[in-house]
């Protein structure tokens, strides 16, 4: 009996489970998850972050800027072409390329020297001698100086011309400046010699030409490059990073950026171009920049009285106005300079590399991480080192998708852009030709211009809803030689400030102006942008930039002897942008935080209360509406805060996600405005857009106030009145895009 | 033996079936599908169309119009603040309302007659004596047409003053007609007479002052409205639905669409308004329309000699130019016209009543369906006939919302657009205001104003995309009366035209003016729209409009005995507008066909290529970049028709429905350009711009190849280059938004 119960207890429990079996497997369950809804879901993986930054090679960025500064690779030259290919080669690889790499030609307008008409400046006697001549070239130290290839320094976009007149010194070329100098000496027909800094490269000719001034040299000054030290024997590059007294900033003369005879149209065969006369913000007359040493035999010669103290610089002699031209008591008394300059404008076939690494999830959604290619001369710094470890990045990533390890949950785009040097013309010239598909699709663009300035601290600059992404890459990144101090403990110590929200925190700069390929895509696209490198101690110099900037001694021995020995620097920085990257492309959640736009907001609005609410008031103009409207921001991102603080994503459904992922990727073109500033070409962000004035607030406002403040005309007034309104219009409307009650 | 074997057989069926069941319930499956799956997935529903169609009441639309009717409801009045209140009621309502309503003010700029010192037109004589005085008001057949509220007959936006000249018959007041007149006499200090068509109100005016007249009449002549009937004895309402003598049509004198003192900026309190005097494209000269019986009084006295056969209307005289000034025969000779005019500007609260029945699945995707509310006078056609029609929608559809049965997969929104008349001003300001939001996120705008101008066919106009949903719409409803023919098939035998693609069809037309509130969301806003109406059998009637429009004779008599009796026709309208707006809400995929647009595109190019090519080939510019972008469009829209045919959207993921319906929603947006037509208020789309020329093209280069060939100057050609240029770069940019190769 017992053995029967237990066979057929036995038996019961094999009946059982089959049965088990039969429902489990047997029965369709309703439906069952399709294979996609894991995939959906996935959010970033920090182990595959954590292995990238391992992944990250020095060796291979040192490798990668080798190769990019073997020859000077001015825009358009044979050198970039080698850049070009060597971009090409690199992304096509078959083990470490992307999916895809491919070049896109603009036919530009760029402006170069005349190899066989040397520009030409010289000091010349009463009796028409040629008593002085400015180098032609820069001083050879090394090979790279003599490479005939490297371009003789000018001012690209300043006209040609033969002028001749007396010296005069007119400081930094701003508008004041001449102004001063004008009341005490009379500019007609003279040449004005002016430093770097202050004013921008084309605004010292721009500024000068109504005074009577009719051609401009410019020189950068050892107080502002150098600290001060001037001689080659032992202070200057290669004996430091210093400027040796040769050295000649080359620059783009052009406020504007973007190819210049095509504003709004990608520079195509057959495009409809403006007559070359009609292009604006270029300089109106000769313009010339020269070495320090050619400067100080020119200044120190000068008569006149002595200019104001903050003028003065670090020659060892007075920097005198000029009577005008030179002491009666100098060799070149009665003496003339004389400027020959023999630029030519050319339409030139410029290229962007493009590099693309499909997204898995949401291939209709871009981050886009770009650098220019081009350079003046070598390039080491300015623009390889940040192409360098843009190589870097893609060579990781691009291993891990070969290898089917991994694929980012939406497109991530590289691009190499031409003719930055000109005037961010490449990335201009993308950004009109694919301006609907980059507005509907772009997530955020990340540039890493010049990687390593110097070798102290992370800088970055970006949209206040970045702020965090940034902040939470650099706490996983150490700095170089360190194992426990990470980048953010570091940065936070060079610079910070006070957040209302989180207490003190490294500064995340604004990006206002357009000093690198950025502009199209803050200003012109209003897409969500940020920008690092690495840079300086501020306490330890005074250099404007790093010294070797634009000129023939931007080598890769510059860049590793005295910027980035054993480039752990460049390396640090591929970590940190590479990690933020990463995140753009793989949350489940984009990582942007809208309350901190709202911060920003408010300090702008109490800023522009401080500084112009008294006398707006005075004038009729309330400020009221634009307190409301931040305050309908704040309450907006705080209420799409909570939003996403309360939704758990990865189980809601995937159009979830997707919402208020478009929410926060396009909150930043809400403050697009294309005809807020008619006169700035490309300039349509009405929070970003560049400002005169130095009150730190909305550009459009400041200008405008400041404009009516000196006028004190009625329809000055009208225009901050007609600014203020568009600003609060822009900010009410993206409160709008982020406070909807959906559902 | 028996009974135990069966006991232990059931006792085995038993256990068996106990293990089914957990072994269908007790053990999870992986995972199992959420239960939003189903949701997601879910398409049109076919039933629920034809509950629509079923459901939609022609008693209730009369009962709507009949509400809406019964006083004078000009924007701003109190009769338009009760439609508000009507709008409100039922979209509040508990049964049949929507999920939400409200109103949303907006502080603007309207003209009006003044009460007090109405305005006055007369003739006088010689000794300064009034011969003949113009009617103030319309004559009275019904007691409507006696209601204090009916308002003079006026040019809003036509400037006060009083002028006194000789008449002069100047046809459709065209610059060509001031032209004709001024080559045989002088027209300085004059007084134009013109009837409505050829030119736009405010144009008639702005034509004709730069020829020194300084006042102009306006009337509608019996030829183009009455198919020359004139007598009220018998011919005319209320024995017909042609204008009595006395009837005047009111209008808005502006060219430029919104509240004139705030162009892109909404009109709150505090926003920034342009000084009055700077409003551009309104009539510089006192002007003033009047009945066709006054007019007739005036014409047929003018002496000069007799205007061209075509400047013929419908009155027993000779149409003279005048001498100027009348016939010496006449009993006026010798006498002037007078225009004491006396229209002020106010600054007015205009209100927009807005409804909503949020998406379940895509709350953040809109589809928005509107009309305005605001009359001259009774309004029962224009514009009441749309809103009764939008009423019945709205109710049909809210009542399902509200009874749980139904709720759209998009976002619908309704809106009641206050002070269109007066040139389109609540969607305007609308626009301005949410013009990040609506641009992110509309689908698509219908725009049903006036319903029924006749009972013969349907009309319809729209972006080619919807050229597809409009037909399969209207395949689906019945003409009135019947059971078996379509508004299809009715609608191809009035209106037809030979599709490359699909042979014979009915004729969609295209939106390039700003004829109703549909103009801020196509031109402004880029968003997708269409217009839908039922109209005239035009082998019956030439009438260039219902010969009510915009006088005191629009009444609820007026609709209800001539233009819709039964309201069966409003009935087919709301059918099929209404089954549009369900398939645009709850479309798995959007009902859009890109390649149509290719085919509008590829049209406008051979047109050009026709029109122009020669010219433009001789003036150095190409058409081949405009050619090559139109077949990149095409390929692009092949490619993504071929996607969407191989797509199983409903066991894909959810985001690829969600990918492809983006660039299907944004496809219009790419033809946008804000600074292709700067003088032109709210004009960006580049395709659908107004257009001067004739020639059915893009509206950019059509224009400007037209002043080019008239002015022949080397400026002219290259603007022309330049509207090639954008258009080119448009199209190439929406190419690149469809084809993508998103894997």
């Amino acid at each position: 009996m017992l053995k029967k119960v237990l066979l057929s207890g036995f038996a019961g429990l094999a009946v059982l489970a089959v049965g088990i079996l039969i429902g489990h497997f047997g029965i369709e369950k309703g439906s069952s998850a399709p294979s996609w809804m894991s995939d959906l879901s996935r959010d970033v993986d920090e182990k595959l972050i954590q292995e990238f930054i391992a992944e990250v090679d020095n060796v291979k960025i040192q490798e990668n800027l080798r190769e990019l500064t073997r020859v000077p690779h001015m825009a358009t030259t044979a050198g970039d072409e080698a850049t070009v290919q060597y971009m090409l080669k690199n992304w096509q690889d078959t083990d470490t390329g992307l999916d895809a790499s491919w070049r896109e030609d603009y036919r530009v307008y760029l402006s170069f020297p005349n190899r066989d008409k040397p520009n030409n400046v010289s000091v010349v006697s009463a009796a028409d001698t040629v008593v002085y001549t400015v180098r032609e070239k820069e001083k050879a130290y090394q090979s790279e100086q003599d490479d005939p290839e490297v371009v003789q320094p000018y001012a690209a976009y300043g006209p040609a011309g033969e002028v001749k007149g007396r010296l005069v010194y007119a400081n930094q070329g701003k508008a004041s400046d001449y102004e001063t100098l004008n009341a005490t000496l009379s500019l007609t027909g003279t040449i004005a010699i002016v430093r770097y800094g202050g004013a921008g490269r084309a605004d010292k000719a721009i500024n000068a030409a109504p005074f009577g001034v009719i051609g401009v040299l410019v020189y950068t000054d050892p107080y502002d490059i150098n600290d001060g030290l001037m001689s080659d024997e032992n202070e200057t590059y290669p004996h430091s990073w210093y400027l040796p007294p040769s050295g000649v900033e080359r620059g783009s003369y052009k406020n504007h950026f973007g190819d210049p005879l095509t504003p709004y149209l990608a520079a195509k065969n057959g495009t409809y171009r403006i007559p070359v006369e009609n292009i604006t913000g270029i300089p109106p007359i000769p313009i010339q920049p020269i070495g320090f040493e050619d400067a100080q035999a020119l200044i120190c010669e000068l008569g006149g009285s002595a200019a104001p103290e903050d003028w003065q610089g670090s020659f060892p002699c007075s920097y005198n106005f000029g009577g005008p031209g030179f002491a009666s008591s100098s060799p070149f008394n009665n003496s003339d300079v004389t400027l020959h300059l023999y630029n030519r404008g050319e339409l030139r076939d410029s290229a962007n590399v493009m590099g693309v690494i499909w997204g898995s999830v949401e291939p209709d959604r871009y981050v886009i991480y770009g650098n220019h290619r081009d350079s003046w001369v070598h390039g080491a710094i300015d623009p390889s080192s940040g192409t360098a470890v843009m190589l870097e990045i893609a060579r990781v990533l691009g291993q891990k998708v070969k290898a089917g390890k991994w694929r980012p949950r939406r497109t991530i785009i590289f691009g190499s852009w031409g003719a930055e040097e000109f005037g961010l013309i490449g990335s201009a010239e993308y950004a009109e030709e694919y301006v609907s598909k980059l507005s509907q699709r772009t997530v955020a663009y990340i540039n890493v211009d010049i990687s390593v300035f110097a070798n102290a601290t992370l800088r970055a600059s970006g949209s206040p809803t970045v702020q965090n992404v940034i902040f939470k890459a650099s706490q996983q990144v150490n700095i170089p030689g360190s194992d426990s101090v990470s980048v953010y403990d570091n940065w936070i110590r060079y610079s910070n400030r006070t957040s209302a929200a989180y207490g003190n925190i490294p500064n995340v700069g604004h990006m206002t102006g357009a000093g690198s390929d950025y502009a199209s895509f803050v200003h012109y696209l209003g897409i969500t942008s940020l920008d690092i490198s690495y840079t300086y101690d501020r306490s330890t110099t005074r250099a404007r930039i790093y010294p070797a900037y634009h000129t023939a001694y931007d080598t890769f021995d510059y860049a590793s002897t005295y910027i980035d020995p054993g480039f752990t620097s460049h390396q640090t920085v591929a970590r940190t942008a590479g990690n933020v990257l990463i995140r753009l492309a793989d949350g489940l959640l984009l990582p942007f935080n809208c309350s901190d736009y709202a911060e920003t907001l408010e300090q702008f609005v109490s800023t522009a209360a401080e500084a112009f609410e008294a006398q707006l008031v005075a004038n009729g103009i309330s400020l009221e509406p634009l307190k409301a409207a931040v305050k309908r921001f704040r309450t907006a991102a705080t209420s799409l805060d909570r939003t996403i603080h309360n939704s758990d994503l990865a189980n809601d459904t995937p159009l979830r996600a997707r919402m208020i992922n478009d929410q926060l990727m396009l909150l930043d073109r809400a403050f697009l405005d294309p005809l807020a500033f008619p006169n700035k070409y490309g300039y349509r962000h009405v929070i970003w857009a560049s400002r005169s004035s130095n009150v730190a607030t909305f550009p459009g406002v400041a200008d405008a106030v400041e404009k009516a403040r000196a006028s004190g005309r009625k329809e000055d007034w009208a225009q901050a009145h007609k600014h203020l309104s568009i600003v609060t219009q822009a900010i009410s409307g993206a409160a709008h895009t982020l406070a909807e009650a959906q559902r």
